[in-house]
């Protein structure tokens, strides 16, 4: 029998579709393709070849002078400029604003076949420090009223550009979903007396069956209600809402949990594409008690159909008991191979 | 410069990225790869192979005996189970409740490599009658709550089935999307003292530029913050909050608009993968002012990535207005060969 659970966050109801869950292991997607060599010299992202890109956002500087270790420009193809006024008009039908924000190309690595998943702690901890600094940069400009980032890897999951980045964009409105969000979770404080993102680690660190991994200051699990097979949230472990407020000892845990997830994913599904995304409340909203800032890791195994598109509602085909458990169990390192043969 | 559009439909700013927008054109698949046979002896859904899915619970018959023109059956992997009681549970955190509800396929046609867009209008109609049947039919189970159809057509939509098909699900909730929606239809009415909908099509059809097609009852065009390129909206005329109220003559403008609209995908972007979905709300809210079907149709030409996930804004990269104008400009014919060769 199918179950359908309610997913307090996201506020949606979600189908598990258990009669026709595939094991865990069947969604592996049996061959490992991705193989190319550490310099290409046609990447805009690898190192000698900047002069492709804008003029570089931000830096962490390499030992040789001149090179880099992460390295942030402006998009080049970018959804939104980053020159211009924002102001509404319209009729009383349209509605619109030009289409002025930021956005930005965090370029992980100077290394062009050194996935996310692969790297060494410390050079993930400077991807996370990166996006800190980012996120607080984006939110001093004036114009901008929310800031995401997120990371696409693969084909499936919205890129097909091979080196390891990450985006970061500054919207000048808050994006309908995020303001829903948002005012579910005032709701639940205001029913509960407490922050509905603290409520549902409680939760789930009680229940303990779909907790993947943790540390000091981070836990890694597959929400209750998770909208597809191995999606999993990464919750500060003690309340936050402004990821910018991510201090240094707190961001070498989030690198180090975040780590240790991608290989999971990497090893128990053969590098699946995922879709990585990072939801926070703005500066402004620091102080508040009922918004809390995390991450989402998303392997894209599954695709999102005619059903989903009509009704806002997910079909999970595994279970997330199951889910966790295979993650769980999967090595956190991975071989170190970074070209594996095919 | 971009424009961020404001969606009055689903809420939803929409950023046109113009600075990176293709020309129609090029969103041609520029291959046309979809060749067969009329008949496939392993296909569940070709005539002859009937005792390989449940029993029809719908048949429009032809003209031989035991032949059919539409055929309706369970389906086999339900995302619902169609036997058992709707009783929620839960913790305080966790709210669940069996996946009960009906999930069926709607094979559209007897003919295995005769897509929707090439079927004759006759043939047409009966996808339409049978959709609007099958919706009167699990309104009347009493656990369900709300029912969605759609149809997903090629990989990139959600299916590997080539045969042509449709599908219908009966909810034994109503998904969060479409209750948010709801509200808003809602709101719009006490604020202007007017159906939403009936609002918008009445400044589409004055606007005109992103008027696609139309017939007495019904008017197909691109929304004005359409989320993706070549989304089209097929809207009734009239104001009406129920697709199982269509009478038998709206039955044929339906068929015909949506044939036509499909054709012209189909020529102008080389047979896309695309979905349908209709909207609808339920039979107990027939009389109301504030609500009104409509039918979406989406190709697939570009993908939601980690930016949409984590915001629910879209990236259109095509103009709405150009994507309007090359759909009106394209033949409502197509060339009439099933297997087009590669």
């Amino acid at each position: 029998m199918p179950e359908i659970r309610r997913n307090l966050v996201t506020g949606e109801w979600v189908i598990i579709a258990t009669e026709r869950a595939r094991r865990p292991e069947d969604f592996r997607r049996g061959v490992v393709h991705r193989t190319s060599e550490p310099h290409n010299p046609n990447c805009p992202f690898c190192p000698g070849n900047e002069e492709r890109t804008p003029a570089a956002t931000y830096t962490l500087p390499g030992d040789a002078p001149g090179s880099w270790r992460v390295r942030v420009v402006h998009n080049k193809f970018a959804a939104l400029d980053s020159e211009g006024d924002v102001a509404r008009r319209g009729n009383g039908y349209t509605l619109a604003m030009p289409g002025v924000g930021r956005h930005e190309v965090i370029v992980e690595t100077p290394l062009h076949n050194l996935p996310l998943a692969l790297l060494p702690p410390s050079a993930t901890a400077d991807v996370v420090r990166t996006w800190r600094d980012r996120v607080r940069e984006l939110y001093a400009d004036p114009r901008v009223e929310h800031v995401i980032v997120f990371k696409n890897y693969g084909e499936s999951a919205g890129t097909s550009l091979e080196h390891p980045h990450s985006q970061i964009v500054g919207t000048p409105i808050v994006p309908g979903q995020v303001r829903d969000r948002l005012e579910a979770a005032m709701r639940h404080f205001a029913d509960h007396g407490r922050c509905l993102y603290c409520h549902t680690l409680d939760e789930e660190l009680r229940d303990g069956s779909r907790i993947v991994d943790d540390n000091a200051s981070f836990v890694a699990f597959v929400p209750y209600a998770a909208l597809s097979p191995f999606h999993l949230w990464i919750y500060p472990r003690h309340h936050s809402a402004y990821f910018g407020d991510l201090s240094d000892a707190q961001l070498l845990d989030l690198a180090s949990i975040l780590s240790r997830s991608l290989a999971r994913v990497r090893n128990a599904l053969d590098d699946p594409d995922y879709n990585i995304v990072l939801r926070s409340l703005s500066p402004a909203e620091r102080e508040v008690r009922y918004g809390h800032w995390y991450l989402s890791l998303v392997p894209r195994v599954t695709r999102a159909a005619g059903f989903e598109l009509g009704t806002g509602m997910f079909i999970n085909t595994a279970l997330p008991e199951a889910s966790a458990a295979f993650l769980r169990e999967t090595a956190t390192t991975s071989s170190g191979a970074v070209s594996p043969p095919d």
